[in-house]
């Protein structure tokens, strides 16, 4: 009954694109293409930045195959494959809604390229399908950047609730963070909307997603796993945590160093310009704070306990990443050191206070490493800036608007994030389900919603 | 005996190489290099173009990371190292043939670049070696390119005929895609030949290469599976196939994901140009059409059996890709998520077709993915072209004759690949062989081939 | 009591770090941060070679998945969690003192970018930590590059003393690779010191680093083996070595393919300019030296043993990468097959006489591998250079004098490499210890010092 709910939806949805199609082609056939020269000093311009923000796109959409080998090597062998599967289709089924839907909400009205004209503060709508006036070279360029941002949401989400979440409606979940509740945000920050245009400091600022990708992506794994309850024999009966070891923890270390190499695409591309010669700074950044989050993990849990947790470590320099993604632009190296090395012990606290105190259960740590940090990330820019790009002046300058417009995108990010969020879990639960049965999550979720087993001898 | 002949005709090769070297040398000390100023307009463009060629060309050679990842995952842990073994060493050999012969094949004549003046419609004649004329910049960066692609080939065949295909064999028919059976086709179509010239709609076009590469390398694995016969155990006495289930899963899901992140410079590299703006649309139609395939595939299959196969969804997705690898600069991007589908569509129906109808042993689906959906995104240049770009127009613009010209390029690429595919697999198996002994193939080529297994404890 | 002292000398150390930043800030409030206009084409030109470095970097930082890959992949089971735990550590520790110390030794006095003008023949002195006038795009991207390859050097040497090696004597060590043994002997060659200057020839020659990086870290990992001893059951009472065979060979290959990915933007990127067309030979001949290594390996192994070691081949290519690092740049397409032929060769004779003659225990092959290619690599800059590049002219034509120079350079590493490196590991020996307890080793450190297994079912 569910499934066929699910399959009249999608054969509705797909009829409805189709019809789309059909008419739009028309249109098609004489579209707003237009082929620059390129023969002249601004074409030459033209053509690097397009360079370096369809390299950049690479390099995140790369973050995908990190996103699966960190997650699934914290895994139990029996839940591989569901993890796998999740976090593969997530992102196509996301890419899809977001041409379709969340794109024209998320930057019409932004005036950043052909084609995204029409908008107000509040949201976008043009640019849907990257038909008409979006179909050229410039804008489908800056669609395949933000494509891949908008999956990594998705990913950030796929982890924190893996192993007794349902599948299908996980891939309902994407859709939506995909079509609506990132799109929205994003718009307001990026899309030219109201936070972006806060009349504090320099507006918000969030250079290329702590919060708008991390944040919100941490936020709603922090709902959801809420919502979905802790897997089967995490927590004893007198409330205490047990640890389930990852199956494979090569997959973790791997997954981290894949995940970096893509954060300099996801940092240094957002610049969406190599003209853009900050960029050079952003990338040393994104570097800095990586390493400076593992070693303080690392210097603050050794003398603790005598060993070197390499999956602590391995999350520390990714709570790094997530922290200088919104300042990396703004800030001096050795600020992006010290932002790093508070990232690290903001990880261990929210690891701390999200396991023992609020006992939810996070297979990957997600809620910490991305939600807690992306929220220090905004936060960071208000603190650190030193007033050499862009005027963005924080409190180091002396002066404490930009900090106050960055709380203010803070409060806002969890409001939206977890009402909304709250709501379309609470709808799920309610019609398709958040959990697998029990019979399914003791025994393995793979036999049953795929029909194999991750490893076979 | 036959090691033998192997090491007598290595030995020989090698020995006319250096006596070849020795004799080039004289003339490398005075080699056709030109440093270019770029220190005006015209330097400056192709110094931008070069760095595309060349990031294209490093991202497609991590394809092979790709392929060793989704080809390993799908077999049994017995065979592994062999696989790991033939598709290293493909790529060595083919990459060594393509340097001495294949490139000059591929490209003499085609103008492309210095050294390169020598070819006719159907064989090309210079720039072998990369010597003399050849030993500049421009025409190695497209050696290097084109050299990926050449290899890509093997890497496509090594899927379908692994877990029973002799080492040896195998290398040396790798030698022969490289160094002819490649370059031959690929001259006709991409290096000046009468494909590319036919007189129907703008001549045969196929832009990265869905025929070239894809169609060739499925083709060829076509005649290489069906000629080596299926794996023991593959076919019941009645002719009903078992399904032996791959020893790693994860390693297909991340083996997907690598490939897609190469497909990127595959496509968008081939316009051999970033001051082509066209590259944006070429890399965002690649994108939705993977995406397509993937959700395609899996919406058709998960209402038949219930379970969310995800090694056909990956496949799904490098379905995808392979169609839109033909026609992702000349078509909009709804139909780039037309072809997708239909791309899924496709692979299902050529998935069963070999397997039960002409009972021919694929383990990864190589046939299905490369062959078929190749072949149908040759077709799909004619169906969908819009008129946009280079003037290709396919039936949506009310014109048949690009699909004709299509049409003619399919079954050329069959005749071709079958025939001379089908000449030299008998001549293996006249001589050396094409299948390792039942001893070997029931207890693991690993320990026999390679003196060890892949895992140990 | 010995951690006692790491964790006084860490705290210190931030301490001290903490007090000079706070110093440093109010100058940083006024940085030397120029925006280049980039409207015209010097601006344009800068950008592209922007562009170039910084992606370039990522694709050097790569190269550590490779190198954890690899290394991990020829472990036991029991040590995996240590060696990735080492190899993610150190770059963290690397990468943070190159930051503080190692750049401004390394490049001070190079005059290669803004904020790096103090130095001598012998050692620099500016730059330190990013600083001052070196806050600035230009020297930022610059560092980023560099310090990948400072990094990498830590990788090179991890490999060698793994499985029982003490992890807190690593990162000590790590540290002083990073902050002098590394940086004063790359100053030497690049950073406008005495070897770069030689009277002879061109001066010493190399180009990406075969001895500086490669070479050094060959070395040093050739006497830290050396000083720490061979693995408990590594050698029988008679003197001949056993055999330990990789635990999961599927990530050997994997993480050679990665590196040699990696190795295109390593050798590529060091022109620091794209610009500057020669980068398109550089990358042609890195892939001609990859595969001439491995198929001479495999040539050489297959006549003799019938079986095709594939752990054999992945190291011959990475062997071919490392001998055409320092040549790549000078030599013709040629030039690079030989070098990567005899590179198979070379690889061949030290890993015998490494572990049959001089009984030092290497599990990865480090030292043959990186030690003696890297100084065959500088060798072949002086036989093979033709004079197309920079006028650096090799023996082919006719002249030695480069040769000698290239002479001095390998006798100068080879002579500071092992006496510092000796004089460090003594001084480790005599206080933190540099091996684990034998218990430890038998039983797996994995436990011991991370206090988890790396694999769990």
């Amino acid at each position: 009954m569910k499934a066929k709910n699910i399959k009249n939806v999608l054969v509705l949805l797909f009829i409805v694109t189709v019809v789309f199609f059909a008419w739009k082609s028309v249109e098609a056939s004489v579209p707003g293409w237009t082929v620059s020269g390129s023969g002249n000093v601004m074409g030459l311009k033209d053509a690097i930045n397009l360079a370096w923000i369809l390299l950049s796109a690479f390099l995140v959409f790369n973050m995908q195959a990190g996103f699966a080998f960190l997650g699934v090597g914290f895994l139990k062998k029996k839940n591989t494959l569901n993890y796998l599967a999740m976090s593969f289709l997530d992102f196509c089924v996301g890419g899809f809604v977001f041409w379709i839907l969340g794109f024209g909400v998320m930057y019409g009205g932004s005036y950043l390229s052909a084609g995204l004209e029409k908008g107000n503060s509040f949201i976008g709508y043009s640019g849907f399908f990257l038909n008409g006036e979006a179909y050229n070279a410039s804008t489908s360029a800056i669609w395949l950047f933000q494509v891949m941002f908008a999956i990594t949401s998705c990913a950030i989400f796929a982890g924190a609730i893996t192993e007794r979440f349902k599948f299908t409606s996980h891939l309902i979940y994407s859709a939506f963070i995909c079509g609506i509740l990132y799109p929205v945000f994003g718009h307001w920050v990026w899309g030219g909307g109201w936070l972006g245009n806060l009349p504090f400091g320099e507006g918000m600022k969030d250079f290329a997603g702590s919060g708008v990708v991390h944040g919100l992506g941490g936020l709603v794994a922090f709902m959801g796993a809420r919502m979905v309850g802790p897997r089967f024999g995490k927590y004893n009966p007198d409330g205490t945590p047990n640890s389930f070891p990852g199956h494979n923890l090569t997959y973790v270390v791997i997954g981290t160093l894949i995940l970096i190499f893509g954060w300099f695409g996801f940092n240094a591309g957002s610049s969406l310009a190599v003209t853009e010669f900050r960029v050079a700074m952003i990338a040393t950044n994104t570097f800095l704070s990586a390493i400076s989050g593992a070693l303080s993990v690392l210097v603050a849990s050794y003398f603790r306990t005598r060993v070197s947790d390499i999956t602590l470590v391995c999350n520390g320099a990714l709570a790094g990443c997530v922290a200088i993604t919104a300042s990396g632009a703004y800030v001096p190296p050795w600020a992006a050191v010290i932002i790093g090395i508070i990232a690290g012990f903001i990880l261990k606290a929210s690891l701390f206070w999200v396991e023992f105190k609020l006992r939810i259960d996070d297979p990957v740590g997600a809620i910490s490493v991305h939600g807690a940090n992306g929220l220090w990330g905004l936060l960071s820019v208000g603190v650190f800036a030193d007033g050499t790009y862009m005027g963005v002046k924080g409190l180091i300058t002396g002066s404490g608007w930009q900090l106050l417009a960055q709380f203010i995108g803070c409060v806002t990010l969890i409001a939206w994030t977890l009402s909304l969020g709250y709501l379309v879990f609470y709808l799920l639960r309610r019609t398709f389900g958040l959990r697998v049965p029990l019979k399914e999550e003791s025994r393995g979720i793979d036999i049953y919603e795929h029909g194999m087993s991750c490893y076979n001898d």
